[in-house]
């Protein structure tokens, strides 16, 4: 079964409204197997609305629209949806008895504009809508299925979950498709294409492999389409685990889930406790450790010593070091690892100090250099980075990449236990 | 001059990926005077590529493609237009060069897959990439354009900031759009919006003001279309004069700014340094201040006081006064900003301390209660926010209020003045 979402309305053609319902939509559908096919955004014109359901009726079994239900004056997918069937629109007496219960019970009175509200497409059978005033429409003609939503995310959402899904879902022929997504950090979209080569040219035509990579990430997507679920299931694993055997520890989980919810599931696991020593990432590190719910039961918390003298006072690098090998150097990222562990009485951390950017690089210390130390008091692992020239992309970069290399750290050291947080 | 924006991606029509590169461009588009008049995402498949392709350049004055132009084989974006173009590829010597001379600087080897991604279609004419391999291309036939993209975000947004927009903005026919876009901080949309009404009311049928939300700050756009340029940009300064006197101090800035750099400019200019004392926020306002280039010459650095313990032993807080009142109050960010200025020898701070969610509140300390101090050593301000149940929105909305906050402390402080960083 192929879909096609469409989306009404000149805010999403401006930019000024991100067209989430699609996405939470595309989803949804894929979850229950029916494959999105293609998406149109057209204003709220009568004609572009009619000349993109002409469409979608024609080369889809199933259209999706959203938008253009409400009480104002653009909205006017009702009649392109009317005029589309050559049908009436319906007073709809049941719909306009429940908006006036509606306005009853928040004490305004409902207006002409709410009124019009209840006039529906003859052939329409309606999708009730907990959330709001405006029903969604279910028509269904010759094996095809087109379904109009309000635009407001909580709304459209609601109507699906309650009735458009599960109406859905039980259509005839319905097969599942079977989804394996990989998640890798620290290795380029281009070498992981390189070493994946032989295994791509060996998949067989109903399974499709994507790379969906981010900054310092790439999520690797096995997906098999038709046939026996469970003979489908066993070749997408059986691909999955040839992609294993070739990168090993990059792929850090899978499924959904970040590269730091992993990292914090590791630190709990074995009951350490973590702290940061930030320079060029400015903090970045830590908020990205506790982007993670939960995260105090391991983070500690960070210093942040952008200025050096900081780096000296709050952290206990002698200024001989710095005046001898930079800030930017393995000795002062080292040192910054074994200072916070001290300061913060933490059992392992993590530290950066670089070049960010746009300017303020030498020939020996390009813009884009960035030390990176991660370890307990005992063992230090460094890497020096060599990234790009814009600041936002370094920053980022490196607080994925030093995440993953405490996540390789913490694999290395399986015997490094702590006792969680202990003040 | 009318406009397709054609998007390339399995994983965009999976809803594992939001389409904002659809969104940003609708906006810059619109700025120049070119209306998006559809939207359609499509497979990764050479037919539907070339499906919509037909349809944009048929229907389009202007056809933007993002996605499809990385190194991996379900990039097949250049094959589809060269087909619809009935061009060979042809190898281009210096994109490979300048691909050779990226993978020489961060000493890696460039791959035969970054080989391939040197073909290009032999009518193309390439826009270059300061941020990835893969340059962008512009195709010019019959008073038709079409630009492909990278769907990576920011080499896209590169790209056509440095060549792609101006080389639009110059195309002749275009009807110059004239804006002025005032920056808001700590105002809702509707609390603006209906505060605007009379000015709203009040506009010409030429002019139009447009809303652009994001996290506690609205950018509000006024537009005008068609006229006399001159006569056109004193009605819209006219305008901007009303808006100025309804909110004052609440706008920050005008045009393409942002507020971090915004409170960077006034602390520089008054050289005055600054610390921050972070908790819930967890080094998300010291990574909002430190993503401002430059921000070394009056940002010193943050304290992350993740636990508890650590507001005690490194900003000085009681811990008689964290166990009577609790992390999330008022004399604790009170104290973090004392102690932060004092251990950091800063002359402002921001300070901040919450219940960021999903879990963790209390009836008396609900999910998304947070306290918020800024200022000196002497003039403490404080606000206590009450924000919804995400985490993620709840964390970036602190770190804007915060450095809102502190912005109008600074305009309230006129008098308040330092010596720049002075160790």
């Amino acid at each position: 079964m192929q879909a096609l979402l469409l989306t009404i309305g000149d805010e999403i053609l401006l930019g000024q409204t991100i067209d989430t319902n699609s996405t939470w939509l595309g989803q949804e559908l894929n979850a229950i197997g029916i494959q999105v096919a293609r998406r149109i955004t057209v204003s709220d014109g009568l004609e572009d609305i009619q000349d993109a359901l002409r469409y979608g009726w024609t080369h889809m079994d199933l259209v999706i629209m959203t938008g253009g239900l409400g009480p104002t004056k653009d909205d006017i997918t009702k009649k392109a949806i009317a005029s589309f069937f050559q049908v009436d629109l319906v007073f709809h007496h049941e719909t306009y008895e429940r908006i006036l219960r509606i306005f009853e019970r928040i004490g305004r009175p409902a207006t002409e504009a709410h009124r019009e509200q209840c006039f529906m497409p003859a052939n329409s059978q309606l999708l009730p809508n907990g959330m709001g005033t405006a029903p969604g429409m279910w028509f269904e003609e010759k094996g095809h299925i087109l379904i109009s939503l309000p635009g407001v995310p909580y709304e459209m959402k609601s109507i699906m979950q309650d009735a458009g899904l599960p109406r859905l879902a039980s259509q005839p022929g319905l097969i599942p498709i079977i989804h394996r997504t990989l998640l890798t950090a620290g290795k380029g979209e281009s070498e992981l294409a390189a070493r994946l080569d032989s295994i791509e040219s060996s998949l067989p035509d109903y399974i499709k492999l994507a790379y969906l990579p981010a900054l310092g990430q790439v999520r690797l997507r096995l997906s098999a389409y038709g046939g026996q679920a469970v003979l489908r299931q066993q070749e997408v694993d059986h691909f999955a685990d040839l992609i294993y055997q070739e990168f090993g520890t990059a792929i850090y989980a899978e499924g959904d889930t970040t590269l730091e919810a992993t990292v914090g599931r590791l630190l709990q696991e074995r009951g350490l406790t973590l702290a940061t020593a930030e320079s060029c990432t400015g903090g970045a590190i830590a908020s990205q450790i506790t982007s993670v719910p939960g995260s105090s039961s391991y983070y500690l918390g960070s210093v942040v010593a952008y200025h050096n003298a900081l780096k000296t006072r709050q952290l206990g690098v002698p200024s001989e070091v710095l005046n001898q090998f930079g800030a930017v150097s393995e000795p002062v990222v080292q040192q910054m690892v074994r200072g916070v562990i001290q300061t913060f009485q933490a059992d392992v951390a993590i530290s950066a100090s670089g070049i960010a950017g746009p300017s303020g690089g030498s020939p020996e210390k390009p813009v884009g250099m960035i030390w990176v130390a991660v370890g307990n008091g005992k063992d230090i692992r460094t890497c020096e980075l060599r990234l790009g020239k814009d600041r936002g992309k370094n920053i980022e970069m490196t607080a994925v990449l030093a995440l993953n290399e405490l996540r390789l750290w913490l694999l290395e050291h399986q015997d490094v236990h702590g006792t969680g947080i202990s003040f």
